[in-house]
């Protein structure tokens, strides 16, 4: 049994401060929360499959065409010898093999993370097309050039040409506020109001997937950015606050340098 | 201090053992699962607003046009004078007010039993199709009237005009049976397959959601119909086995003779 620390597989950025995933930063966020000793090995995009099927990570999709689909986060454990793909079974993983540390995803509520998740990516969807570019440029080149020509084959037109502009930015960015108030409307449910999470006083897996992609927006658009600056004001400052409020689990963000 | 049961006010209809109304079904579901006496006062559909305005309950919404709009469910609460509107909010005042009783909305999920409604409402949007027109035949004249006035005001159209026919139906169908599977592979999660509830093995506000969901389906279809027996065998059984489980907390349904 090895007391080394867990392994946790993340993708790098070009911006200081930024791991580049929503997804690993949820992973991140957990084991900051949970206090576990964890180190950060730098993958890029091209190299995610080539590196699952080494260490025997699963897929976490299934393509349409019956192709395996690999992303990080993946963790490995030298505890347990365990690989685990996705960040909410990791999550789960985390909550099963270390017993003695805050659950992440409190028992009994497996399904509503998963359900909080679908209504979350459903009433932020208009923030894709501001997203999607943005993130794409903090990429270091071999995943830049990968992540962007996969995407816009998925998307089957350019990202650069995603970003709206002038009056249909106008739109577009009220949209993507709306959205963000149907959120904030949830979470104002009048036995949750004035409190800090999705679960009330106690945070859980719905807070590091807001985080996490509170965190994409932050590095994509950058600190200084109005569409940035403009989120930190919304809905009278709740996701600022709740940026704030998980400050405490980003931990230190070790060397990106190869 | 009066220990005459609570009132519930639902909505009749002319089919047998059919409360007419999804959201009346989960307060429904809510007494019988506590054990709490309740009895029936049934209101046709133009008479809701007289009745809140009359007793004190507050509207569940506020139109565009800055109206409020009344709905039921709303209970009467003799034991501590409470007017309480919205199933949600009932369901958290019985909570709070009979503590002894089972939890409907377990501690901290308030805010995910909600958004648990917001994904599944988005997933099995394309019923609506079928279950306007099919639940509008089986209200009394007095409310089959106002409800469909009201209702083809704001789809702009005929509900007789909403039900797909044809290879339509046959597409429209799928659909619905696809939205369904989406929400049966949530409940699928691998942390709680094989077990009954949306929170595992204890049922809560979100199965009861479902649950009135599908006694509208089962009431505006007939359990006799083609579409209400292709659900029962959707997805390896699932819902049939969901309304099952929730049979016992049906409870008796009062006569609705005027």
């Amino acid at each position: 049994m090895s007391s080394d620390p867990i392994i946790l597989y993340d993708i790098p950025s070009k911006a200081p401060g930024c791991a580049w995933s929503p997804n690993t930063w949820k992973v991140r966020y957990a084991f900051n929360y949970k206090g576990l000793a964890y180190k950060t090995v730098w993958i890029e995009y091209p190299d995610i499959a080539d590196l699952c099927k080494k260490i025997g990570a699963e897929p976490t999709m299934i393509r349409q065409n019956g192709e395996p689909y690999y992303s990080l986060p993946v963790i490995e454990d030298p505890k347990t010898g365990a690989v685990i793909s996705d960040s909410a079974r990791i999550a789960e993983y985390l909550d099963a093999t270390y017993p003695d540390t805050p659950k992440v995803v409190p028992e009994g509520t497996h399904v509503l993370q998963k359900t909080f998740m679908a209504a979350y990516d459903n009433a932020t969807g208009p923030l894709i097309s501001y997203i999607m570019p943005a993130i794409a440029k903090i990429l270091r080149p071999k995943s830049e050039e990968y992540f962007v020509r996969t995407r816009e084959a998925s998307f089957k037109k350019k990202l650069t040409d995603m970003w709206p502009t002038g009056e249909e930015h106008e739109k577009a960015w009220k949209e993507v506020e709306a959205g963000f108030g149907k959120v904030d409307r949830w979470l104002n449910e009048p036995m949750n109001a004035g409190k800090p999470f999705v679960m009330g006083d106690v945070v859980s897996f719905a807070d590091f997937m807001i985080g996490g992609e509170l965190i994409w927006c932050r590095c994509g658009f950058g600190e200084e950015s109005d569409l940035w600056k403009d989120m930190m004001k919304w809905h009278g400052g709740r996701w600022a606050k709740l940026i704030d409020s998980l400050k405490k689990y980003e931990g230190p963000l070790e060397d990106m340098a190869d």
